[in-house]
């Protein structure tokens, strides 16, 4: 079958390899209909994620349908249609029982990582009872390979840790797929204000179209001032980073309001510079979390009862032939305009 | 009146003053049976707490007798027997509303800093009604002293905010008071495990006899390994910071398990290190709080029913007239043991 | 001042009072622009509500002017526009300190109940700082007058209470007022069904408006099976009662799922049976609550930010003048179709 | 091997069954150590329980070793002590995806009901992985077998449902076992008030040693009178209902004070009248629950840090040969002041 091999720092190549077969009982083994790319896959390429060894397939989200399942296999039939989700979960250790499948001890971030991923004809997906999940029959596929990583990403890190609330203020460092991921989910909670800041006009236009109430180009570092008086002076009820970088994080900080949450989403490479010296008496909260997925239910219901349209994050198409053009054009998103790009297997 | 009079920094003295009188109808003049020190006091004395002025008279704990009444205080007669809490709550503007009364906008910390404070024969406390609280017939006024201020800052900042379970594991950086304060009142909801942390074996020694149930002296640096080994590598699902430091706010970020909090308590004055490179897929919160004092009426009903006992933490007695011995003492904890002491008016 | 007053069990009538005055230093004296009448008003006129004596000026909800402050009043001045909400909240009582006001040991629903009411030209309303609330500039009055009563009843009751997440399933029995209140605040947490059921088709047409996924009419008695049947039998997350009768209450029993809420809402004269026989082993909640308006800064931001549009309640109009005809057309909503009526005093 | 089989209303017999085989490979076959008798079993003896069928092993509690285990159990290995909860949890349905385990669609409380129970010298234990505990290595298994149902039953239904608080006031109508195991449990949260009511001066003696506060023999009728001067007219902040019967219920919607919840423990029969014509406007909740023991492993991590000792509950001892004396002593509580007996196989 033909996959996407990462080769090691900065090299990729779309190979000829054996299908995957069954290696557990709780396995399943899974056609990939529709896959995409995270910048996740991007920092493997440069090198930043040494779990990933080279000759590893990428890629942890798609839609698919169920090809074969291993004997202890309960949930799904060969042919049933089905998200992959990006957490792989055992749905029986300590972490799993409480709904913290990010940090499964068998399982967690493991596809297109340490076993090989989804961009691919096949995957092999460990847990399949409680790693999968049913495509509704009358779902759109297209918007369903949203609820694999991103969706639930900007939900659970962003929104449900920032504690989103009616009424309340929100601010958004970072203006890209996944901090328009937490735009488009923060809505279900009818905050009065979201305010979107990013050095990019493009995207930070996607976010008017996506319901910011308000876009801030910080190119001229002014997003703080600009927060505090629009907020006279208080800040927001919750800040949410979706860069990973700390001069965003630090944003955060300065925008918080007594009270409020800073909410994590980024993936950090570096330490940032936590001003205690001015939070300590703020009554704050800081929130880190990797995704649980545990929302994906809860996330499905409201996909399929149009509170939200995930299929605004795609922005283009390619077949899996067509996957290193794919991972250029969303490589180079500042010159594409990419946000989420689809690659039908 | 005698009144411990801050005189800049490094000086301080027991001076003559006249008498407070009512300024708003809100008011309530209460004269001081007991006082005591707190950490801030010392700052202030270091010059470290700006909005404290030259000429004002120290102090935001006590127990004491009403004296007067302002024409609206209507929960308070003269003769009542009150603590004075150390934020002052106007319980009207948007923050008392929320229960958040250490960010009034026309109380909040105030006694003893921008206004006179406890330290003296008679102190004005604004916004009376929802301010003090009642001394009960039965109780141990010694006791309640220690509601001002110290009890429901190891409680709210360190011990809700840290969310202590039944069952669960918890580290407490620091020995100090308002770490003790926070050992005593984690024991109200049956951790399995406390761990104490210090540099200092007296205070360890006390920790032991106050409920930890496990003492670490980390002169030697080993505290993260030794906790690490302790959990089999996972940490702790509260993690207190009682010094106000950035090295055991980082010991912190290191014993952290994944879902758990770091709740600090400490104040700080400088930034620290936040190691999001390590943290950002931990699924942890890290808190700031300064204390409301919203749960003064809980943790009295803990005191009166003998849940916990807080003159535990009172070890030396002074009379007013001896404020600057009392200060010595409690500047020299090292050298005199003191936790808390008491000042009798 | 003319004053619509109730002169014991089905009487009423527009007499000419005194002007109310200041009788605490908490007290304002407001000129009431627009008031509105309340399905509790009609039970007073019943004669349901013993505490509400001969003589009473009635009404509860409003929006006006501040007349005059008394001497304690620090956060309103005479010009204010404000609304007057239906709980009187001291802000000083352990309830009012918990957000219960609807406890207020001195306060809760005492206006147009205990003391003298908004269905006039003035009205003195009792810890005017803690009971009041600003008009924000550019807000429309129409529309806050909902907030006095009947958008915090239906939100706090029905939709907190009821905890109405993203892509669950509600059911509101009973489309007057106060359900579609709920039925208008549900959609702030974006839930996938709202299905509203009533006997009455109007209301039901109005509620299909308002946001309704489904709506049954049980004149059939059928609503149950229907429900049921939707769900694959499991019922409902969120059942809100807002009728008031145990008929309504006993369907919320049969369509609840396991792990839901049934928030009542309505106002209850007689008991209901309560089938513990089959519900206690299906972890369900039921919850009661008088509206403590605590939430009505919360439901400020939501219509100031047009997530909520109260005015769709608002079905006619009327001058003080004609507040019979106000009572007349509200009392017999089954053929005005009034839902609001909104009175301009 | 012995087992105890139902026959019938009235009637059972320690009977010679085959061995248990493994059936599904998620199943494991454990020989018991110890089992107990629950209150439950008396009701399927009385014809109560139309899910249990004659011919049936009872029993659903119990501490044994792994005999064998199926090919998809990962977690256990034939010698492993283990705990059998009394509720099987597939770990996959969306019920026990929430932790809601009693709802389990191919589980929940299945074991002596709808398949061979504990009461025997083997049972097949159903997904093995997700409802069987490993014993600590130095446990004490008497402890143990309470933690198959009774103290997650008074802790999940009673104490947690219930919201219980440091300082907060509790009464547990009935101070049978599991009224019991909710008072053990409730400490673990520190109230200030637990009132025990029952009609039995034996059982309210033991509920004395066991923590209670306040004992009151009901058999005047004037445990309501009696609880609201307790508390100035107030009422209690938790109400747990340990019966099972409609008089007990309202007893406690009689002493629940406003904003508190009646936490119902209780198998009923019957209905019971809900007087909503005095709670609609308390602000109360209403809990039930089936036990979902999703707090097992945090039980235990008290037992282990001996916060709790559920040695307590036991008072009799059995041979398994001689378990119809068990039954004998159990169903005669009255006489001979069973709590639970241990029946070691």
């Amino acid at each position: 079958m033909k996959a996407l091999v990462y080769q090691g720092p900065g090299k990729m190549a779309l190979e000829d390899r054996p299908k995957p077969e069954i290696k557990a009982p709780t396995d399943a083994i899974v056609k990939i209909i529709m896959t995409t790319i995270c910048g996740t896959d991007l920092h493997i390429l440069k090198g930043d994620v040494p779990s990933c060894a080279p000759g590893r397939i990428l890629g942890h989200e798609g839609v698919g349908v169920v090809d074969q399942v291993g004997s202890a296999v309960t949930s799904f039939r060969p042919g049933d249609h089905v998200i992959v989700s990006c957490i792989s979960s055992c749905g029986k250790c300590d972490y799993c029982r409480k709904g913290m499948y990010s940090h499964c001890v068998s399982g967690g971030w493991i596809l297109g990582n340490t076993i090989d991923g989804t961009q691919a004809e096949y995957v092999r997906t460990p847990f399949a009872d409680t790693s999968l999940y049913h495509v509704p029959a009358d779902a759109n596929e297209d918007a369903l390979v949203m609820l694999s990583d991103i969706l639930p990403t900007g939900f659970e890190c962003g929104v449900l840790n920032g504690k989103v609330q009616p009424g309340s203020t929100v601010a958004i460092v970072g203006a890209g797929p996944i901090g328009l991921a937490a735009l488009l989910t923060a809505q279900f909670y009818s905050p009065a204000e979201i305010v979107m800041i990013d050095l990019d006009d493009n995207r930070l236009e996607i976010a008017l179209r996506f319901g910011a109430t308000t876009i801030i180009n910080n190119k001229d570092g002014k997003a703080v001032e600009k927060i505090l008086k629009m907020t006279a002076g208080r800040g927001v009820d919750t800040a949410i980073e979706a860069v990973g970088v700390p001069a965003s994080f630090i944003t955060c900080e300065e925008i918080v309001a007594p009270g409020g949450v800073i909410a994590n989403i980024g993936v950090h490479g570096v330490k940032a510079d936590l001003h205690l010296e001015k939070l300590w008496d703020r009554n704050i909260a800081i929130t880190t979390r990797l995704v649980d997925t545990a929302t994906t239910p809860m996330l499905l219901k409201t996909v399929q009862s149009r509170k939200v349209d995930p299929r605004r994050l795609i922005t283009h198409r390619f077949k899996l032939g067509k996957i290193l053009d794919a991972y250029e054009t969303f490589g180079h998103a500042a010159q594409t305009n990419a946000l989420k790009v689809l690659i039908e297997a």
